[in-house]
């Protein structure tokens, strides 16, 4: 890194993503939405097409456009709507046309500016762009700061089930600015706390544990809520770092998200119904019950991890969502389209209790199917 | 490779594409297309999504589907309209939702069957369905066999230009049925055959030479037909395997396609005025004129390059192209939206004779611009 653009990271936390020469960090702290063009620059780019959405544009697109300019910048913005229902194929063609127009070239960049649906789609749009155009994540949601921003998986639904469309598209930088969460509503951080409490189920109790004492802070902001979101990224980047394109373990990081992703499909991504990181509470609150219905883990670690959940005050049962859900036999369909489907065999995270999370391959669907419907009951 | 599958191959010519664990064959020989089930059984797939377009699949489908259906594969088709105009993203989102429906799982296996632009496009909704399913390439026109479905480049077209959304997702196995070139409309043959004196006039003066005296037998077909689609596949699998992703002298590949591809766009992709290859066949020829009119290549060369092209039949000159073209600024409007440009510097493949071609990164706007006047007068 320059000279420059490591002074501007005094105050930030890094994180480094090793994948060899698609290695990139990781920057958190506060401002850091101010150094965009600065960031940008260092990379070497021309120009900048900003992808955002019609929220966070009006929190926060100008000052990105000015920090952008003043470094001397072509820039542009592509804004879309925001929600889940941009993730598709036709708004993919409307961002990469409107990258198109703007001229942005290869050595360019393409800045995602926002949550998970931001930064999935705009990742997708610049790794087809001219076959692979740069992308500069800065994520704006606290669930795209400690996941979706981190890892390079990129992409859109179909409407035979999420994320069935996209590539593995690594950012060249990650900028995780505290401060836009300030804007963030409630409802929101609450469903990116999903997957902070996530990383400590997967493998680390001790953060389980921390979060359990410490859950307010983070909630509150200042440096804990930092930690927590520093602490998040070095889980997820230590797993992409061994198993970037989830061929073994990388698969953990789908903790919660079989059930979670089923549901989400079963409201039709309606999010006033429920948020992508409010599935996943349902589905890891599931995944422990089910866990302990197999009899791998204790019946008190589900209870722990549908407690804490609970406190924070994300739902835990498939029963929490306004509307209610079909029935056990059509949850069952929607998780057999999912990707993470492999000779017709299910593939689940299980877990032996908290922080102890594992890849079961081969689970059988009578058996989800019977605890799907005691779950219904 | 296993026994069963070397056997299979005993009368093929094979041609090694080495790129690491991303390695793979190009089989060129007779009754290939009738091995297709046994060659997708080899490579470990349950099922496979043939994607094809109406043309080729009156001709050869129904031998390809026995063949998978014979190898006990779960075999699926999605027919897409003949003709340049199915690069698109809508054409795209058509045949990732049909893979989808048939449910192509990770494992599985996408089959490209036919010329460039089925190619193309199945060759990327392999790369981003489920994030990447592998790929098998059955080119069935010449200009596919000896140039397309080598060396991993997939993408559609945009209103911006041609092939500006795509991605390298390189195939797992190509199998160039000669047989298959029989059905083929002489037209496109001869097309085909522009790309593959291509190959000579980049660095293979020899070959070009036998060219100019064996075509009548590579266009009757027989073992000189086979021998230069090996040949082609010889070269292009070196620049590949040299420079994957085109950072260096893969570019060379784009001989007389930075024109054809200005003169593509401006008759709208209307391959009944003007197909690919025609377009590269002109653009070839002009590279080489505009090679001599820089004072770098001697203009007897000029003069044979477009000679034996206009000897088999094929355009050489833009004033050639039924209904005329735009004014040379136009075109050089069009060249400029390409992606072979590099912060507003125009990049050419210029010779400095048969065989001598090299990469000019830097081209004056205002010379081409001369250059294109002198051509349209
Ligand atoms: N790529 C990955 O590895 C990965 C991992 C996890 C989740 N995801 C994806 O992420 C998506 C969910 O992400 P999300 O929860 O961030 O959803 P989101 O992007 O829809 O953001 C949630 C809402 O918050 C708004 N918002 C975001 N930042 C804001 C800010 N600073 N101020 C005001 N409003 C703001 C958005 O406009 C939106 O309305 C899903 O599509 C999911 O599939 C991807
Ligand atoms: N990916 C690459 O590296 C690369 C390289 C060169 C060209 N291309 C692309 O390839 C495309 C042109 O390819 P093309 O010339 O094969 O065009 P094409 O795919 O449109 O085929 C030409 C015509 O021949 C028909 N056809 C093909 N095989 C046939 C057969 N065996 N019998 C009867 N009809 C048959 C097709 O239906 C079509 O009408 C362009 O889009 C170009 O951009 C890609």
């Amino acid at each position: 890194m320059a000279d420059a653009a490591r002074a501007l990271s005094d105050e930030a936390e890094v994180v480094p993503v090793s994948l060899g020469d698609r290695s990139y960090e990781i920057l958190i702290g506060r401002g850091l939405l101010e150094q965009s063009g600065a960031r940008a620059k260092a990379l070497g780019a021309r120009k900048v097409g900003v992808v955002t959405d019609e929220n966070v544009a009006a929190a926060h697109l100008p000052r990105v456009m000015e920090s952008l300019t003043a470094a001397g910048l072509d820039a542009s913005a592509v804004v879309v709507p925001a929600g889940e229902s941009s993730k598709s194929l036709d708004r993919l063609a409307t961002v990469v046309d409107g990258l198109l127009a703007a001229r942005i070239e290869r050595k360019d960049l393409v800045l995602a500016l926002g949550g998970g649906v931001v930064g999935d789609l705009a990742g997708f749009a610049a790794s087809v762009l001219r076959r692979g155009v740069r992308c500069l994540q800065a994520p704006t949601s606290l669930l795209a700061q400690v996941d979706s921003s981190v890892g390079g998986k990129t992409g859109v639904n179909s409407r035979h089930g999420k994320n069935l469309i996209g590539a593995f598209h690594q950012p060249s930088l990650v900028l995780a600015d505290a401060d836009a969460l300030d804007t963030l509503p409630e409802r929101e951080f609450r469903a990116g706390y999903a997957e902070v409490a996530k990383y400590g189920l997967i493998d680390d109790p001790a953060f389980f544990a921390r979060l359990e004492r410490n859950w307010r802070q983070v909630f509150a902001g200042g440096p804990e809520r930092t930690n927590a979101i520093a602490a998040s990224c070095r889980a997820k980047a230590a797993v992409v770092a061994r198993d970037e394109h989830e061929h073994g373990d990388r698969a953990l990081l789908n903790l919660g998200h079989t059930f979670g992703h089923a549901l989400e499909a079963d409201v039709r991504y309606d999010g006033a119904r429920l948020v992508h990181g409010e599935g996943v509470a349902i589905g890891m609150a599931m995944a422990f019950r089910f866990s302990a219905a197999l009899g791998l883990a204790p019946e008190e670690d589900a209870a722990r991890v549908g407690a804490h959940l609970a406190t924070v005050g994300l739902p835990t049962s498939p029963k929490a969502i306004p509307g209610g859900v079909s029935d056990a036999a059509t949850l069952l369909g929607h998780m057999r389209q999912d990707k993470k489907v492999e000779g017709g065999k299910l593939t689940f995270i299980l877990a032996r209790g908290v922080g102890k999370s594992f890849v079961a391959r081969d689970v059988d669907a009578e058996k989800v199917l019977a605890f799907l419907e005691s779950e219904l009951a």
